[in-house]
């Protein structure tokens, strides 16, 4: 008697969403109930929009609404230096950061013995036939710092080396603003250890 | 060059809902589109339904997919008692919690000086009407606990006197599984004040 069906079933979608709980997808319901027409109905259609014309880009795995995506369309961009990410929110991260001026290849996943990943679940063959096929000069693993990342990395560089591509990874090391005291032991050991001349 | 219209639009409108900021909306997103059709199209499908559907109640104020709401045809409820609550929000807990077996009234904000919300712009006199026209017994007064609480609540008790209404709030002291010493020195002033025999 709260509420009836469309609001419940409403904030059951929203709540499933990462980031909101249900608790915080009732107070979303509720502002958005305030302004239907202004809020919600926006919403609504942005979101079919999207799922509609987004779609995995079938050379580098990014999201867009054309394939292939704008990255890889891009005359600027240096097609010889590929940077390898786990999935398409690092990518998005790297290009935020303007980190990047070449291509991206999204492996969709790590390697993982727990998770039950192994190498055919990953697109790494489209890899190897882009290394072969467009000249690829440098291979950026830009993979994340864990367990999983490590296999993944090493595992890529083993496939890697009969192309005989460069293969680099991400420097690992103090984050930029980090405190020496509230970072942790492995990456205060590996900053120290990889230190640089000023 | 990131993502193309159609995702930074979408994660520009969710970043704008309470409890949302621009980095959960972006994961947000991302996760609806590993699965559009399972995921995202039944979300915009959810929100263009209630949009569509959802109104406030002409008696009451609560939002419901028909006017008079649920609540106010409900013949299990007590007519006589009627809980004024500033928003919908709160009725919506109160119903959560099961405190209040009559009907309610959705002021729709709150007295306040700085904000320039006077008399004018609540739900009172259509309450005035209802204490006048379905034979209310007492009005609960539940509203928050705040200046602009106690001033809408004393401004409402004065203008339902002349009504030979019952006007009645809200206890207030220490919440149940509160402990004394992290509480406010005001909550435990007024709690120690309204102390009652065990």
């Amino acid at each position: 008697m709260i509420a009836n069906d469309p609001i419940e079933h409403l904030i059951g979608l929203l709540s499933r969403l990462p980031g909101l709980g249900r608790r915080s997808a009732r107070r979303a319901v509720l502002k958005m109930l305030m302004d239907p027409a202004g809020r919600m109905l926006p919403l609504a259609e942005a979101l079919q929009h999207a799922a509609e014309a987004v779609r995995p880009c079938e050379t580098c795995g990014n999201l867009d609404t054309a394939s292939p995506c704008g990255i890889c369309r891009d005359a600027h961009r240096d097609r010889r230096l590929v940077c390898v990410v786990e999935g398409v929110a690092d990518l998005w991260a790297l290009e935020r950061a303007h980190a990047h001026r070449g291509t991206y290849h999204v492996l969709g996943g790590l390697l993982s013995a727990l998770g039950g990943t192994g190498p055919e679940d990953l697109s790494i063959a489209p890899l190897l036939r882009r290394i072969e096929e467009d000249g690829i000069e440098e291979v950026i693993l830009a993979l994340p710092a864990t367990v999983d990342g490590a296999t993944t990395a090493h595992y890529l560089t083993d496939r890697l080396k009969p192309t005989g591509t460069t293969v680099t990874r991400l420097a690992q090391g103090v984050p930029i603003g980090g405190a020496l005291d509230v970072l942790d032991d492995g990456t205060l050991a590996a900053a120290f250890k990889a230190r640089r001349p000023l």
